[in-house]
């Protein structure tokens, strides 16, 4: 049985990007070589990532306006580090909306003065802070899109006086915005994009150079800029199934209109978490991401009985994190609506039942 | 027709793993779901992490001597700076054998005095340095087991009188050695392990906690350690095509048996080299990697008629890297003895036509 893969990440990918990368393992475009044992620096490979760069910034209406688009390896966890190291000479301004948002601080620490412009700590990152401003004499502003483990998502983005960074690895390229707004976005690929092992870097150019540490060759992003992302050798693999899978969704007709199907898988989870009386959301209502549901049995001693019931429906990964407790949908661009459905009919189903 | 591949990285990996690999994909061990789209966190995936590192330290014969085995991101070159980062306090010492022997050596002049205890750049790279001494004074003593460019590689190490640090990117587990030399190893897993996208890290745990320098989480050794390897999201398809490709070693007999085979193959290669009167070697005759054999053509009129041969004879990846020009046949593991032969083929038929 196909499972209803609601996993937080690595998550659901489409199934033509799945049959089409398990084939490249095979045979790479009936070269008679597999895509993983070929040369990084061959024609075929570098079409790869040019054409997988390429679409990133077509997707985000972002070409031609002084952008470049990189893959690198590390997680967004190394870019963390990487931003700080590369743009942090005296002060940041962090918004501490979750535990990576938190993390992203911790790092940042480590190299100059860091602000935390506003907090939602005081009630467990329920929700997201509002109506603080980011100060002036910041090297740059860092903001997390979409809180992965909270189910908090930003929607309207402080204007800032200072170059915005965003951590956008868990709702990349599943809702349109203004993305010229900001300088340099990271995105982990394992929800949105591809498989983990690769990490999609947009980055303003004229961001670069401000700092006067000298800066380890492999965390500066100037030397992938110069190399195209080959410094050294690429993550093959992850760059083609994310370049797959930017494909596919240029296909669906981009990101406007996956933002329409992610919208409807939005607003059935969260009708069925008010309506049904045994459920309560986590997230603040109007903070509520379009991503990661996050909700509560009202009883607990319902538990097994509902984790039975969704086990017996092909339900995985609905577990909430360790922080919140619960459950959590992960509902990403490939996730497809008739898998919501599925779930809010065993939610319906336990209240008809209880 | 499948080709012959000589690609010195990312290279061809046995078949039965390309197979099982592409498997995945699409169905992980008939769960349902693909091994790209489950969390890190589930236990198939627990176990696969498990196993490989498991394998890795098995197969070095390193279990129970305080090694711990990692799989990292960032390749070979993120070792540059983090075998620094993490272990040079005052001094180290670095042995110059080739490019990357030289990056690393750059890499870690950002974080403390760097000795170049020997070198063998005067001659393009062309030997291995001996009859030095590695000082005693030095936090480590760093070598480059084999010059996967040159095709030159250590056959004895010397005795070091402080920890040693190996980068064994393009020679490990293709012959045997005693491992437990070393402190601390390193190899990028596109050369004898698998796809491009993880690094495999091997080191004696009492190495590290010397340095005073605040390390950025991501780039310290103890929380990969602490974390099984699961600090952050970890390259999933490459590590466990690195497990399908060390239990496929295993299979074989383990590294003693590949070794008769990677001897036999270097033995072929070499005596063509040797024995046919248009071609030379570069490398000095005993320090002849097993792995990465170079060699030119005595008359460069003859490049295009060998060339075109080649080509016909589906040689792929047989041109040698810009620093040294000429051709270089890569020999790793999973290279089949007959595409040695079918290339010395090709070497013959053009001295029988010159
Ligand atoms: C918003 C966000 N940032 C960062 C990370 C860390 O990503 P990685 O594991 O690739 O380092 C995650 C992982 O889930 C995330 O959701
Ligand atoms: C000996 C050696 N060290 C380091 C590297 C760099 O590896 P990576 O591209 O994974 O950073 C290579 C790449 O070929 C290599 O052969
Ligand atoms: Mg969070
Ligand atoms: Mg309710
Ligand atoms: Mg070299
Ligand atoms: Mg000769």
């Amino acid at each position: 049985m196909k499972k209803h893969n609601f996993s937080a990440g690595p998550c659901i990918l489409p199934q033509e990007v799945l049959l089409k990368a398990s084939e490249a393992v095979i045979d790479f475009n009936n070269s008679g070589l597999s895509l993983i044992e070929i040369s990084h620096r061959s024609k075929p490979f570098i079409e790869v990532m040019d054409t997988a760069t390429a679409l990133a910034l077509e997707l985000l209406g972002l070409e031609g306006k002084g952008y470049k688009a990189l893959f690198l390896q590390g997680g967004a966890s190394t870019q963390f580090l990487m931003t700080a190291y590369n743009l942090l000479e005296t002060k940041a301004g962090y918004l501490n909306t979750g535990t990576w948002a938190a993390k992203s601080l911790k790092e940042a620490k480590l190299f100059g003065e860091v602000v935390e412009v506003a907090s939602s700590k005081d009630a467990n990152y329920n929700y997201i802070p509002k109506g603080y401003s980011v100060p002036s004499d910041l090297d740059y502003f860092h903001c997390t899109s979409n809180n992965t483990i909270f189910g908090t998502q930003i929607k309207d983005f402080p204007t800032s006086p200072v170059p915005m960074v965003c951590d956008m690895s868990s709702d990349i390229f599943s809702r349109t915005l203004d993305f010229s707004k900001f300088d340099l976005i990271y995105a982990g690929a394992q929800k949105n994009m591809g498989p983990a092992g690769t990490t999609l870097v947009v980055i303003k150019e004229d961001l670069l150079g401000k700092v006067t540490r000298a800066i380890p060759s492999m965390l500066d992003y100037k030397n992938f800029i110069e190399k195209e992302s080959m410094f050294n050798t690429p993550p093959v693999f992850a760059v083609y199934t994310s370049m797959l899978t930017l494909q596919w969704l240029k296909d669906l007709g981009g990101i406007a209109e996956i933002e329409k199907e992610n919208n409807k898988k939005a607003k059935l989870i969260y009708s069925e978490i008010d309506l049904n009386p045994l459920f309560k959301g986590f997230a603040a209502t109007e903070d509520r991401s379009t991503m990661n549901a996050t909700f509560n049995l009202v009883d607990d001693k319902l538990k097994d009985t509902f984790d039975e019931m969704a086990k017996e429906a092909g339900m995985n990964g609905i577990n909430g994190h360790r922080s919140v407790g619960g459950y959590r949908a992960s509902m990403y661009n490939a996730l497809p609506y008739t898998s919501v459905a599925a779930l809010v009919e065993v939610m319906s189903e336990l209240e008809r039942k209880a």
